[in-house]
């Protein structure tokens, strides 16, 4: 069911309906025009990650400031993308199934769109799909550099997939992909340039190894918010997908030194309950704003902690009951992780200096294929 | 954006398009029937909480074995179900907000709906709604007994409030809800009898109070899929307001003496990369299924563990690799905790013995506000 905007331009920020999510534009363009200024002198291009914003407004304005082009975990999120007018998509990601893999070729008619594959039988049954649609797909050899999850390993492996993706007649080689996932969130800076040195040394091996078998590579693509600066510098990477620094989240934001943007994502929450003195209750608990990276952190309210999430509660508790939020008042939180979270709304509401300025659908949303 | 149905009716269980929400009805009617028997020989009615299940589709078979109406958290969802044909629905939470207040009163004129308050500013400002709706809407006193989070204190002061929802001239008082939710997942048997015996005595006891003031009880509601026997048993507690058992959860199975109901909600995904012996990964990560009460099981898999999510991946281990699920393969998941999980879906795919019977849409799903 289609739930109507909880708010309208020229309101208020206090009078947005909530649970609502709001995106702080200053704060928002601030990050979006940094990440640009940090590229700028480079040859290394921002292919921001859409999985985080799901929008292809946000994509667009991403692209205006000099982005190549967006990137997407799955083929429902490619579609929002695509029909909202951005013209070039990669699927960081193996997708399996050909009722999907033919939706992502009909797409191909219409914009670039590019997919990773780590196995032999990803790479046949898209160039099944391509076939059938009659267009030509780059596909990417996705190497496991140390996340251990997808991804085939670095050289020689990789290498051989590249040949058969090279050889099928609907596919082009596209590069390889070389994100480490797990890296994001490794606490110290020395821990993350670590990890990225390795991944960068994999990454480099591989490209030279692709070469020897005369297989030029296009593309090296990963990084994301809590590493993109070792990428940037690795000299081997050439298309960074940090989606994240457009946000920020609670998570990132205990990395040591943390990256260079602001909060901009937050979610407005009411306290509706308010019956113990220490305690407020707010309609924001779980089904608000997933909590697979910690609790929300409470913005601009010094001694209020978020301290447990419900399905339909968020509970604060202060110390001392003269800082209690009161009965009705509006909060903003600072979501754990923020993915997850804008993929629970419909809408965001844009706001600047207290009033709401814009609401841009959540277009690919709950795209569950 | 809508999005397509991933499965059609006669289909394989296989053939369904991932992420996907199977409900396997044979097991779902079984715990319907279950509750259903449960309560039949007592006065006790069931009204289930729908924030679980989120459709008019299954209230309305609850309904017909014998439920007296629903709950819901919130407008959204009372909106859907009463839309859908439910034609009683109790908000068993506070509702904050002029605009949510004026949905529910229009919703009044077509349906019974209740709500609960646990301060004074609820009370006026919902006799305020009911006034320029011009309708009369029933009001409970929420007190808490024991989890701490919403309700006035047992005794005087949720006497108190009674008093001034009897003295509002569009409200009239019905009842004290009187939900123990921390209790519901108390592991041990005796941990939860011990804590709803207490709430059931504070319950009592502001039920007597209020009679001595002369206002007469008409509804005692609390209890779910934890707790309920000991609720029903009490002696106090005129409705039940379990939901989780006609799905049942990987949490609600591991408290000791787990209720007698069977596994009927999951999350078919499809192994997507298995690039590496001893790992499979998943197209169902935290946004497919949320871990705030961990992760989910791997159905009928021996060997198979789940064992870690991220935004789009579930990474699967297995110790003998000739147990690793194969590339492409389809497999059941027991979400850990169902409320949520069924939110992040836009249709219920029935499956019976092994092929598609129906599709319910999820209707009361994201609603926010």
């Amino acid at each position: 069911m289609l739930q109507p905007p909880p708010a309208e331009p020229g309101m208020r920020e206090d009078e947005v309906d909530t649970p609502a999510l709001l995106l702080d534009l200053d704060a928002f363009e601030h990050n979006l025009d940094t990440m640009a200024a940090l590229l700028a002198p480079t040859s290394v291009k921002l292919r921001a990650h859409a999985k985080t914003h799901k929008s292809p407004v946000i994509a667009r304005m991403q692209m205006a400031r000099g982005a190549i082009g967006q990137c997407v975990q799955k083929v429902a999120e490619a579609e929002a993308l695509v029909w909202g007018g951005v013209p070039d998509v990669m699927v960081t990601n193996q997708v399996v199934g050909a009722r999907k893999l033919a939706r992502l070729a009909a797409l191909a008619k219409v914009a670039r769109v590019s997919i990773c594959a780590d196995d032999p039988a990803h790479v046949d049954a898209i160039e099944a799909a391509a076939e059938a649609a009659g267009v030509r797909i780059p596909v990417l050899v996705e190497i496991d550099v140390g996340a251990a999850r997808c991804g085939v390993q670095p050289g020689p492996p990789a290498v051989a997939l590249a040949q058969r993706i090279a050889a099928s007649r609907h596919l082009s080689f596209g590069g390889i992909q070389a994100y480490h996932g797990s890296a994001q969130h490794i606490r110290t800076p020395e821990g993350r340039a670590t990890a990225i040195r390795a991944a960068s040394e994999e990454a480099r091996r591989t490209v030279e190894q692709l070469r020897q078998q005369g297989l030029e590579c296009p593309v090296v693509g990963g990084a994301g918010t809590g590493t993109f600066a070792h990428e940037l510098a690795s000299g081997v990477y050439t298309e960074l997908q940090a989606g994240s620094y457009a946000l920020m989240d609670a998570d990132y934001a205990r990395n040591e030194e943390a990256p260079p943007f602001q909060h901009a994502l937050f979610v407005l929450a009411t306290v509706m309950s308010a019956a113990t003195p220490h305690i407020a209750v707010l309609d924001a608990g779980h089904k608000a704003m997933p909590t697979d990276s910690g609790y929300p952190l409470v913005w601009g309210r010094e001694g209020v902690r978020y301290v447990g999430a419900s399905d339909e509660h968020g509970k604060l508790t202060v110390e001392d009951p003269a800082l209690r939020p009161r009965l009705g008042e509006k909060l903003r939180l600072v979501p754990g992780h923020c993915d997850p979270t804008v993929d629970r709304y419909d809408w965001y509401v844009g706001v600047r200096k207290g009033r709401v300025e814009c609401l841009w659908p959540v277009a690919a949303r709950g795209g569950m294929a």
